[in-house]
């Protein structure tokens, strides 16, 4: 299949679980958003680097299944994946949480808009990332 | 239309704000539950109740769309909405976002499931919240 | 006693719960925030206000006492206390958390200074605040 | 000086900023217990067993002083200290966040106590980590 993939991990830390004695599920929300900033790191040019340059990319849409709970101490290894290559100011990641027996645990679908700080307008994917994602697709 | 509807309001604190000087994206996840927990609150037997009772509700799908951004100190109205009557384990919330001026900001969608604890069998809403919430349906 | 005192009170929430079953320590900080926020409210002003105008209230210091737990669904009250009128930068707000019975279940000092934003040099307390806060000491 | 030292990273998640474009000064309790749960896996048994083993470590005091902000994706190092060997049910972690840059941006004490669960009486520090522990005092 023609995609971007990359993999970090994040340990689980006592403020994430609830007294379900597992990862609040809210709490995925930053894991997804790690797993984004690495994936973004790789394409040779910081989400903060794209900050610093007045574009920021506010997320619109979340979908999130919760198939298996996550414990404390764990690391879980978040998946990010691109299936396709953004042609306008909208970009689709896709995420997979993974415990360490490989067992999926949460699925997400993220999407965010480039849009120029401070005066939001929409934007597009900056020539960096473009160029550096093209041949992935 | 046939259904319920439940409106509580939260005040957005500065720990929920983020470096885009707006909300969080991730903390309407507990903003929802905020919503869901009043909600319950009105069926006539709260959700701690329930948990003392051995029944648990996870959350295994989320589904939210970022309308506006809500800023620090606003006082967000929640709305929180049952759109049938569960006929099974399965539950559904729908809940929307308001800030003081009326504008919507967020709608999601919350699917949990009603769990017997520990052993994690499927169970089904308590008898209370069915006869409190059947008129409504 | 000569002091200004506010009170105020916020509800637990399951995702500030850990897996001990108790509110997670950490999420002390943003309850004595909210309280907080509260006092410089009622001082008829704001904290927003503030910021708006230049001024930011950075924490330098806190120091906090755990002596009971809180538990998800409890209603807190959060009293907030200045017990001297700052003379300069610097200023030391007191917090005590309580719950629905009245135990007290923490106790903390947090101190603030006054900042000029985006220029970061000290400030002295709003002459609003000042003029409505000296008939208490 | 007769002390033992651990050291651990965290890369700022964009959650655990604020609307200040600096880490929430709450944020820096979990950094801190990312310290301590990494100190605590050294001494060959970490907090997961202890809790599985029916002990808990409550926190029951805390100070922190914050010198300098830090931002988001930079990777912040933890140093977390043990400057003596628990004699009783009471332990004192001291914890020193560090920027890339190698400057000091913040100072914690945590005091702990050894607590059996659920009954809550008091505890000793397992002897599997006094082993451990011993000859560095």
């Amino acid at each position: 299949m023609n995609m971007y993939e990359s993999t970090t991990t994040v340990r689980v830390r006592y403020a994430e679980t609830d007294k379900m004695s597992v990862v609040y599920h809210g709490n995925y929300v930053p894991y997804f958003e790690a797993g984004r900033t690495e994936a973004i790191r790789e394409f040779g040019y910081t989400y903060k680097d794209l900050e610093d340059d007045g574009i920021i990319m506010p997320v619109v849409e979340m979908n999130i299944k919760f198939l298996r709970p996550a414990h404390y101490d764990e690391v879980l290894t978040i998946k990010s994946f691109l299936k396709e290559l953004p042609t306008d100011h909208r970009i689709e990641f896709h995420h997979e949480v993974y415990n360490e027996r490989g067992k999926l645990l949460t699925v997400g679908k993220v999407v965010l808009f480039f849009m120029t700080s401070p005066d939001m307008k929409k934007a597009a994917m900056p020539a960096q990332w473009r160029d550096r994602l093209k041949g992935y697709f």
